[in-house]
């Protein structure tokens, strides 16, 4: 609703009738209206922030759209208690029955029965790239299309640039082990990928950054499906050629609790070997030692879309690296400079989502109120009498929205 | 240039930092960036507003986007002549080289390939269902899957309600005609179903109608494709239980030369036949009868998604006929009171594109500079310091550009 008062997503455009022109051009109104039923899947790693009562539900209700939740399996009680809220409130609201629904079930079946089903109109999801992606060809091959908002994976690297390293490889590597291991390294926007150039800063970060994550105290992860597939993909790429391990948190791994680790390669091991280009959910960082400039700006011409990009950076280090940074906007859809990409702030500015893999649609973001335009498609009236048009559109702006009208932007 | 002049489209949203908050809040700050390369077909109907030098190739290259055009089969010379004109300005504006790309080819293989192509990331598309669908099947089944902004079918239905007739059905009819075989019918606006309730009012209409239909002189069709396309869609749709031929603009159909003709059906006949929901690309209209309110709105419930649904309407039939209105709005993209769909006016407000399989996007339109924004994707940047900043974001907002700033939209 404050957005609507605002009126910012509306995105309001009129172009009054000028009727001595030849032929007379009409008067046309634009505004944004509601796609329809909004199908929200519950994300495991944010039982809060991205599930039942999460971004994707408060940006579909806000643009309008009737939402249907499929709870996530991991935290069925959770979504219940969540979802008799809602339904509360909406009633409290007077809200149209029907504008909130809520489904468990723990096999796919009920999801895809969900995303087939005609009336809905579009599907918001955080998870693993292969639920998202199963989703994506799912509502791609419906008889009518529908767009899918996956929010899937992201390994969010890190450049570490010498300038930098030279000022504060210590600091850094300190902020750097806090950032692998916050939340057991459950956040979406956790820093999977370290990249630098060979030589003595590298070296004192990754010994102190070794140092740092042995010392880690494993906790529990947030269910038996995460543990485990931590567990099996680092194993996975730690068995990889030319990948060392630098660092363990613990030597004897306890049932279900996330054990940070580090491990290094070669800038060359790294672009020849696809498989670790993905994503190891959890508190798992690779450090790719590149032997010069060039390597570092072909690792990044190796990688796919990610939600972050992270530079490590003096000024000088920016002016020495301009390609570099060229390439990496190119790939990401948050670039945070000497800072960590977890912590995503709610806030309009935000981007959280990026090309592909990190999401399905790189136009879009699921945080902050750029999120309620997922949910939103332009109709243009023609022609109509002010009495007839929806408030929005009225000549005298009933609700005080800033509109663009004969191309001014105005209140 | 003109919308990066006037910063509509570019969306900046700041969020700056504060520093005595706990934790300390960043600053961050979002604007569009191009998404890459785009593939733009030429369409068949529209050699000059919609082919090489047409609405797409002008919203990728505003958007900061290369533009690879693959020229339409049915008009290579045309396309080849604006392709060299784009070149020489492309050179004298110096702009850097590969910024527009011109290939021709007959078969699908180009095409195929250009869309399969890792470097393209997005396509503009006006044509065909059949064409349109494919392309986007091709980009949804890349390892990397694409936008495909494909705008192929629509009939465009117009509802006349019965107080409206009642004032004009003549009027009406001479109009209708006129919208009806406008560029021999190959506009995508084109009127192909006219929708009212059984009565005295709607055979003086049908009356009217069939003999300004009679009397059209036919003229050429743009290609042979489009020709034998509409005679065959046009036998087969008159051949279907119960419809019936109103009028033929000609006895014998001269090759290449669109005849008009009027048919018209049942509402119940036409809920039953999916085929009759389908496009006859042309000078052809279809009658529906419906045999009271409740069928008419039926009929609605079985019409796919459309550019543009029209209303024939006095205020008083609007009053009547409120949840027509509300279905309509849920299948168009304009809806026009009182007027024709044909002739779309190129304006901020103006919405070419409705839900599928009018276009596989409902979300964007391909007329006026809101084009523009399927070629951009947001880009955050968190805390960079002003001086390196691109201009649109920098604190003392260069550009003079529209910055919604803290919340606050200003300038």
């Amino acid at each position: 609703m404050l957005m609507h008062e605002k009126g910012d997503w509306l995105e309001a455009r009129i172009d009054t009738a000028i009727a001595d022109k030849t032929p007379p051009k009409p008067d046309i109104r634009k505004m944004m209206v509601p796609v329809g039923p909004v199908l929200v899947f519950g994300a495991s790693n944010f039982p809060f922030a991205y599930s039942t009562a999460g971004g994707d539900t408060a940006s579909a209700l806000a643009a309008g759209c009737p939402v249907i939740v499929k709870a996530h399996p991991a935290h069925p009680g959770t979504s219940e208690l969540m979802a008799r809220a809602i339904l509360k409130a909406a009633a409290e609201c007077h809200m149209p029955n029907g504008v909130f629904t809520h489904l468990q079930g723990a096999g796919f079946e009920v999801g895809r029965a969900l995303v087939e089903h005609p009336y809905t109109k579009s599907v918001g999801f955080t998870g693993s790239f292969a639920g998202g992606k199963q989703l994506f060809d799912w509502a791609n091959q419906r008889k009518e299309p529908i767009p899918v908002f996956a929010e899937m994976s992201s390994i969010n690297p890190v450049f570490l640039l010498p300038g930098k390293l030279k000022e504060s490889a210590t600091e850094l590597a300190k902020a750097y082990a806090g950032s692998i291991t916050l939340g057991v390294g459950q956040f979406c926007t956790n820093p999977g990928l370290l990249i630098g150039i060979e030589g003595e800063e590298l070296n004192a970060f990754s010994t102190a950054l070794s140092d740092e994550i042995s010392k880690t105290i494993p906790a529990p992860m947030l269910h038996e499906g995460i543990y485990k597939n931590y567990i099996s993909k680092k194993e996975l790429t730690l068995s990889q050629a030319g990948v060392a391990t630098l660092a363990q948190a613990s030597s004897s791994e306890t049932e279900g609790q996330g054990a940070a680790a580090l491990a290094a390669v070669s800038g060359k091991d790294f672009i020849s070997n696809p498989l670790l280009h993905q994503e190891v959910f959890g508190p798992f960082s690779l450090l790719i030692r590149c032997k010069d400039k060039t390597e570092l700006q072909e690792v990044v011409r190796h990688l796919e879309g990610q939600l972050t990009a992270t530079l490590m950076a003096t000024e000088a280090d920016i002016e020495e690296h301009k390609e570099l940074v060229e390439l990496v906007i190119n790939i990401c859809g948050r670039l945070i400079l000497n800072g960590v990409p977890t912590g995503v702030e709610v806030c309009l500015s935000m981007q959280h989502g990026g090309p592909f893999p990190s999401t399905t649609d790189a136009r879009f973001g699921s945080v902050g109120a750029d999120a309620i335009k997922r949910f939103v498609r332009p109709l243009a009236y023609q022609n109509w009498p002010d009495s007839l048009l929806p408030e929005a559109l009225k000549e005298i702006n009933p609700l005080g929205i800033w509109r663009t009208v004969n191309n001014e932007l105005k209140k």
